[in-house]
């Protein structure tokens, strides 16, 4: 098996080689793509030191698959040349992530619309992954009708410049320096940033909107409501989701905990052991916990959930689907 | 006019001697009380220095009011000497606020009720507070039936301490020491904590609890429901909310904007205009923004505040009430 990474040496590609290399997959060759800027830097894969390349018109002749983790202007760019290859393309930016003939998959969900692509797969945005993955068992014993969720969303959303900047003004702040952001709206070191994106006409951010637009393609939920506010906040990878759903029927609590427990790839917490962003740092797993009775509507169920943004919301995801790929092929 | 502050070493007690000074009051004389190891240290106070004492159990005497920024069971001890010298109490703990003989006041809301008082007013939890000033004027134009909120919560609603512990957490990760929690009950430097108070048998912790019981006395609802969930962030003062409401009917969003601009403590925030805790900082204002139209219900509505935690969430509010005092007698 040959794949390739474009996007090499950000957050998400990295890790995504990183992933790979974790992964049961038996790969003949890996192929790293980044900007000119990183040409000829290398990355360690096992034992081989392999240098990053640019993206040419045949960069993919001969791969398997490719791995995207750059812009959509960049990802529509490059797809030509994937398809080109004949590779199937496994894409982490939002640009395809809602066309019809491209499924959008956590293979722990819906995995089996994988099976279905048509060259492109499209990896769901990070806070809608790790959320998804929370309440999805709960939506297997009654159908979800609407969730209003709240997040508390890392740095390392905004890549390495997003992690480097929360770096920056600690260190300028402890030195008594200015602080001028540059890659978040507002100071991100000790603040809350209520907006990622960008506003739409309805007040919302985009990536407000891609929890409910996303998550209804995930669930097989056309009709599903969310409500979504998308915070920044002072954390470096692990994203945190304040979740209130109400399901179509009443659920047990227990039951509910079972289902979470019992379901690949989550970690339940229960009573006073509560997960933190921190502690899911570098994990695959998505924790859950804080699972209690709305107070409002009988069908209510809240929770608290947090995954790492760059391995689950993003690289691991992205690798489990040619995984899934490979097992069902 | 004489009156007294205990916990005057504390965050909330230092800052209600600065909104005393602040204040148009007339104060012939103010008493400063902290604990022993306090005692003998001095606070600024105009051109004066005031030296703390210990309390006793003649420490009230001659004092129209006490301020209290000390905890339940201090504040239970002291009582009786404060009503014995007939001063009036205005306390910061949560040991007298649900008591239906203790008006529980925000000036700006249900300043009248402190008008019924029988000695004892209770300054209500610092989240609410922020919560209830923000909705407060939407519940005037119709009245508001359930609320999900989430919260953003500064270090400083620990007090000194909880301050201290941040500073010193982000010195030791950046020295690469050992990071012990102590006051919080997991990391909070770079992390979120999704517990604040202790929890109850339903799942829901003491300071979530607040926003539901307080809120329904502080704008009269006895039937409000609020489904909340507190979470700790590593900011500094100032709390932020998410909140999502339902009234009983449809308002129009324009007609919202402009009942909260012209309520006395808030500053509305419009468009891609968005408040922040930080900016909220040592500000007796609450900061309102983000306000839309919910996705799930015509009769919900989004919005983000923050205010400053120390000033309209704890000190300024009681000063707040002891002007509403003075201005209505």
């Amino acid at each position: 098996m040959k794949i390739g990474i474009i996007g090499a040496s950000g957050a998400v590609g990295r890790q995504m080689l990183v992933c790979l290399e974790e992964s049961d997959l038996q790969i003949d060759e890996i192929r790293l793509f980044a900007s000119p800027r990183s040409k000829g830097n290398v990355l360690k894969y096992k034992d081989q030191m392999i240098e990053m390349d640019v993206v040419e018109e045949d960069s993919f002749e001969g791969l398997d698959y490719v791995l995207g983790a750059v812009s959509n202007e960049l990802s529509k760019k490059y797809l030509p040349y994937i398809r080109k290859a004949n590779a199937v393309y496994v894409d982490n930016s939002s640009a395809f992530r809602l066309l019809d003939d491209v499924p959008l998959v956590v293979p722990e969900i819906n995995g089996e619309d994988a099976l279905k692509h048509n060259g492109v797969i499209a990896n769901p945005n990070c806070s809608t992954i790790i959320t998804m993955m929370a309440v999805a068992p709960i939506n297997r014993l009654s159908k979800i009708e609407n969730m209003v969720t709240t997040t508390y969303q890392a740095v390392s959303g905004a890549g390495n410049q997003g992690i480097e900047e929360l770096k920056d003004q600690i260190r300028q702040i402890d030195e008594n320096e200015k602080v001028e952001p540059k890659v978040f709206p507002k100071q991100i070191a000790y603040n809350c940033v209520a907006q990622i994106g960008s506003f739409l006409d309805n007040g919302y951010t985009t990536e407000e909107m891609k929890m409910m637009n996303e998550g209804r393609k995930i669930l097989h939920l056309p009709d599903l409501k969310v409500c979504c506010t998308c915070v920044r906040v002072p954390v470096y990878r692990s994203h945190s989701i304040a979740v209130r759903l109400v399901t179509k029927d009443v659920l047990d609590l227990s039951e509910v905990c079972k289902a979470i427990e019992s379901s690949k790839g989550l970690k339940l917490f229960v009573g006073e052991d509560i997960p933190a962003p921190l502690e899911t740092s570098d994990q695959n797993d998505v924790y859950v916990g804080r699972i209690r009775r709305d107070l409002i509507d009988e069908k209510g169920i809240s929770l608290w959930c947090c995954g790492d943004q760059i391995r689950k919301g993003a690289a691991a995801n992205a690798v489990q689907i040619i995984e899934y790929l490979e097992k069902h092929k």
